[in-house]
């Protein structure tokens, strides 16, 4: 069997998800609402299934999606992106995410990526035979290592993958580290795979810029973003690719071949939530900003050492204040067991030794009632 | 970027369907139904989004539709299935196969494929860095050619792709041609990747037989199902891979970084869909024989010589006698602008070169007034 594969391991989202339904925890560990999404999208995609939305799609796309992501990028970004040649619909971002590798790397080709990161990154970069390169970020502040970033890139370098904002750390990387990136790329002929699927779920005024709109980047980014995060609906796996037609059309032959289309109903509603207004978007972020303060005050109370957050589902909290000696991993398992609530470790999003074992990732994506048990849990427990 | 996407064709399924609907000719090119499937299994998809079904479901597929694959494996096959262990569900037949296809090979391995063979399999092998071993069926017969194969065999075989009832050809692999691959697969100690969409569309009386039921085969086989041709709703891209659990589990690892999950409201419905009395499959399947039938004698007495079909939605037709000079791709082309019909090129489902190019693929899985509305044109045309 392949080997990289038959090693790997379960994914830790799955793992800690079992493990919280087992012992009947909240589960503040895998990242999903657990609000739906908007009722008129998802009253949408029920008449498209109604009205006979049934077969084959156009493969890289419905039309009408593909139209309201340009227009997303037009209207968020100021990008101007052909709907036609310009954007690719996939199965989700972690469909979009090997369709855009796929199509960028030849086996033996560098990937340059920031730990902590998502854990199919990695996993992605070699099923395609590429060469991960890994540049780590230091908590708690998360600064981008110029100097380790300028190391890593060499004569293979294909591409950087560049996760902003970013998840676990909910960093969002600033105007002067996106300009040292893009930099770089020139420098090295390079690509960068943009994972912006939290672009809309940004904090305190911090907003997200994407690569992509930096002097000479146009051509070199492939961005993508996704349903499940910007509507709360992360069962609809819906992403799109936006990039250069040159690249966008590589992309293509890669999805066709990885699942060649997704389901023109839930397409279809996708297209009507891109156009949402402005208040949408703002109440998304707002919402989601209050509960990672409730979520976060509450940790600190306890005895957590909680770090910021300005994006993403996620925060991390320091657990060593709590007087637990076992690792992240060991810690999780106890919450889960001892406490009833279920958090991630952060040792899950690296793959170099010697990760950081003191800090947990907490999901404050939930109902406000939900954060305040899950914090009454926790605080009955210490 | 990468050598084998940027040099690929486009699928050519989308570069037909597209020239149809520029010359606003009828579509037989592309395999797909143009009515819809059965009311009740899209109403349960749409009961289902409005049920709160939109968040991630486990990764290996919602319990109650990997159970109903298990059911359906032993009602039809006599096969018992583990649904736990030994069922992954996927974002359709494609994702499948590159999934099967991950969790088997390393690169340098080889897949011993079947030629005329579905445009994504030798993509998909390449793009996982295995190297695909073709062997040719030639028709009208499509008889295995066993020393080829044998012969095609070897210490670096990890795999067979078989796809039975097979696409383009319309063959159903018989009892003893199974059982010499499955010999192969016990004397190499490789496996089958068996393509088995059209399991429910057989005709006059040929049955299909997975090659998992053969002797020793229950752990050599992965076996690959799909909601879209089995319900005619291929656009709602819900495939299933049963397989002993030591090979599920990591084809479990390869969907994980492939798409991680698959909608849940469509899973809901197509495990309804999968408990549906004999009388459904019956009619499915009796339905395509007469559309078969219509197209078959129609063609016939238009001038085309039209090679058997035993089971999926298409039959391959011999141009040769309505005196066209040109290719199958020409006369595809031509036939689309000149008749307003769109057939799909035999030759674009060979890999290697010294393809047949004297034949033509049609889909039958159209309205019988479609159909005929098909027909007329081409004998008005000739
Ligand atoms: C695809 S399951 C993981 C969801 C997620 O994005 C996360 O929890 O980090
Ligand atoms: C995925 S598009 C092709 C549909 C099909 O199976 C065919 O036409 O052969």
């Amino acid at each position: 069997l392949n080997s990289q594969l038959s090693e790997a391991r379960t994914t830790i989202f799955t793992v800690m998800s079992a493990l919280a339904v087992k012992h009947g925890a909240i589960n503040l560990g895998q990242g999903f609402p657990d609000t739906e999404g908007p009722a008129d999208i998802v009253q949408a995609a029920a008449d498209a299934l109604l009205d006979n939305r049934n077969q084959y799609p156009p493969m890289t796309g419905l039309p009408e999606l593909k139209q309201a992501v340009a227009r997303a990028n037009s209207r968020f970004y100021g990008l101007d992106v052909d709907p036609v040649t310009e954007i690719v619909v996939t199965s989700g971002a972690t469909e979009a995410l090997i369709a855009t590798l796929a199509a960028l790397i030849d086996p033996g080709d560098e990937v340059v990526l920031f730990e902590p990161l998502y854990d199919t990154y990695v996993p992605a970069v070699r099923l395609l035979g590429g060469i991960p390169r890994l540049v780590r970020l230091t908590p708690p502040d998360w600064v981008l290592p110029r100097a380790e970033l300028e190391a890593a890139f060499g004569p293979r370098t294909k591409a950087v993958l560049l996760n902003s904002p970013m998840n676990p750390a909910g960093k969002v990387f600033d105007a002067e580290e996106l300009a040292f990136i893009a930099g770089l790329l020139q420098r090295h002929d390079a690509y960068a795979v943009c994972d912006e699927v939290y672009e809309h779920l940004t904090f305190d005024g911090a907003r997200h810029t994407p690569l992509m709109t930096l002097p000479g980047m146009r051509e070199r980014c492939l961005r993508i973003g996704s349903a499940g995060k910007s509507f709360s609906l992360t069962g609809w796996k819906v992403g799109y690719v936006t990039a250069a037609a040159h690249l966008a059309s590589v992309v293509a032959k890669a999805h066709q071949n990885l699942t060649f289309t997704t389901p023109p109903n839930l397409q279809r509603a996708v297209a009507l939530g891109l156009d949402k207004d402005d208040a949408y978007f703002g109440a998304l972020a707002s919402e989601l900003q209050g509960k990672r303060d409730l979520l976060a005050a509450g940790l600190e109370e306890i005895g957590f050492s909680v770090l910021p957050s300005h994006g993403s589902y996620f925060l991390i909290a320091d657990f060593r204040g709590l007087g637990f000696t076992g690792n992240d991993v060991a810690f999780c398992e106890h919450l889960t067991e001892a406490a009833g609530v279920t958090a991630i470790p952060v040792s899950a999003f690296y793959d170099q030794p010697d990760a950081p074992d003191h800090y947990v990732r907490f999901a404050f994506c939930k109902r406000e009632s939900v954060l305040r048990e899950a914090l009454d849990r926790l605080r009955a427990y210490v």
